[in-house]
């Protein structure tokens, strides 16, 4: 199934926070302008607008009021892609060049700080303060998730908490809170706050997870970036914990880590293919799984409709994703 | 004069804003926390506040609600010189290792982000949508003048006007923000928050133009880092752009900064020897002057208080300080 097809009927609007997005990163000066539009350009399933308007669709409905949170929240994950792409020295994201490939650290650091600025100014529309402290507050633990992603590279004595903590911060508070953002510009009951909110930290710790797998199981064409680029990087993820509980693995992974900056691609390739091909990858899809039953659960208290029938739907493609 | 003694009447609030700025930037993440105190610790006039409060005394004066305005301004502040420092890739700062030179680019890149998120966070207590306007509109103005300042960089086809728009944005508006936020927060009438504003702008102009003096004609030791820093970067500042209306003096700088990368702090000394004993420094000091004169005239239109006095003390102070 096609995750377009899942949310047909938000068609429209979505192409409403589009033009929104393409207004908002409009800049009055070239390089930030240029290298906005490329970021915006570059595209993305706009996971997190998504998930705002099928949590308003619980309360009352407002577009035009609901508009301001959902393309808020994709720019604070756009400029959070620039700045990660900064830390991580990638140069290739879906494909294309990253901005700090294409310029350099500096203009990517500068072109993420406009990007979060133009994303508040967006998100001064929204009257109800208790938003503005999500947001803040979301934005601080995305900040402490990539400074532990910092902290935690190469080093393989880290254990599974601490894996989930820092994708829980890297990425499931703001799909959380995008769904939580949403069901509060709508106005709804607390307890379909609640429910939503739930959902979308589940199904943001089971979307990581998916990614971490697919960053070893699919093709660098597939990827748009080379395959294993997070172990290449040092980023320990959930399959590598898996599979460095094979004493033999461990130790040609801390050999190897013991040298980081000796670390080329070809030297990783063997140890991305044991990791590939061992039960680890089916471990962590297991675990996804489980975070994705709990997104399901999450969405029983809710009536039913075609928001909850779209998000169900999404819960589904994400657990299922090739890419 | 000392400054300290222009406001010694708010030396009580100023330490509610000093233990504010401490319990804020605590994280529970070392690396964060560490950068993040010794930023704080590092010192600063802690001006931005001090523009706060005395602005707020032309209205209802409140502490407890205006200090959310005070300590965020400074954060943000704090979280666009650690940036800064990433683009001029400074290791010194007020006599100090920087946090990308005591750690790295990507360390100071999401420190900065951090107290960013945590200035975000203070601010969420203000309930004047207004306000919440400013400071949007001023964070993106600032990464514009941070920009500009990257693209302008070993330009010396640069005019007054280019130079003037990327101080505005660079300094002059967060400090103007200060005092109109101070003016809003405590409800002043429009009139009182258009002078406040006016005020901060023209002291914001003509503050960077004597910071850009200093870099030339002060020591080493008295700006804590080293002297002509700003040209060694690339920054052509006021008395550079009146220092090369002489024909030769264009030409040897145009000559040396084809080649930016062999630029080294020897080569430029005798140059920045001719700007610092050249009449540029005068002639920008006049414009400074000229500025000073104006953050004055627009102090006119407010009743006379201790506050209306300190703001004119440190317009005296600033225009002449000697570092």
């Amino acid at each position: 199934m096609k995750l377009a097809k899942t949310y047909a009927f938000l068609k429209k609007d979505l192409s409403v926070i589009e033009d929104a997005l393409e207004e908002t990163v409009y800049a009055n000066q070239p390089v930030l302008h240029e290298a906005s539009v490329q970021l915006l350009k570059a595209g993305g399933k706009r996971l997190r607008p998504i998930f705002v308007l099928l949590a308003s669709k619980f309360g009352e409905y407002n577009l035009s009021y609901i508009k301001n949170v959902a393309s808020s929240l994709e720019l604070i994950h756009m400029a959070s892609l620039v700045h990660d792409d900064v830390i991580d020295n990638s140069n290739m994201r879906r494909g294309k060049p990253t901005v700090k490939a294409k310029w350099d650290n500096q203009v990517a650091m500068l072109t993420g700080d406009y990007i979060f600025a133009k994303a508040l100014q967006q998100f001064t529309e929204i009257q109800q303060p208790r938003a503005h402290q999500i947001l803040s507050d979301t934005m601080i633990e995305l900040t402490m998730g990539e400074i532990e992603q910092i902290k935690d590279k190469f080093n393989i004595e880290q254990n599974f908490r601490t894996y989930l903590r820092r994708i829980k911060r890297k990425t499931a508070l703001l799909i959380s809170s995008s769904c939580q953002l949403g069901a509060i510009v709508a106005n709804t009951d607390k307890k379909t706050e609640t429910a939503l909110y739930r959902y979308g930290y589940y199904m943001g710790m089971s979307y990581q997870i998916i990614d971490d797998i697919l960053d070893f199981t699919a093709s660098e064409k597939e990827l748009g970036k080379p395959a294993g680029s997070d172990l290449l990087q040092g980023n320990i993820t959930l399959p590598v914990l898996f599979a460095i509980e094979d004493p033999a693995l461990h130790k040609e992974l801390s050999t190897l880590f013991r040298n980081p900056a000796h670390i080329k691609g070809e030297t990783l390739l063997p140890i991305i293919a044991k990791i590939s091909s061992s039960d680890a990858i089916k471990r962590a899809r297991k675990v996804s799984d489980m975070y994705l039953q709990k997104a399901y659960d999450s969405l029983q208290v809710l009536p039913n409709n075609q928001a909850k029938e779209a998000l169900e739907n999404i819960a589904n493609y994400i657990g299922n994703r090739q890419i």
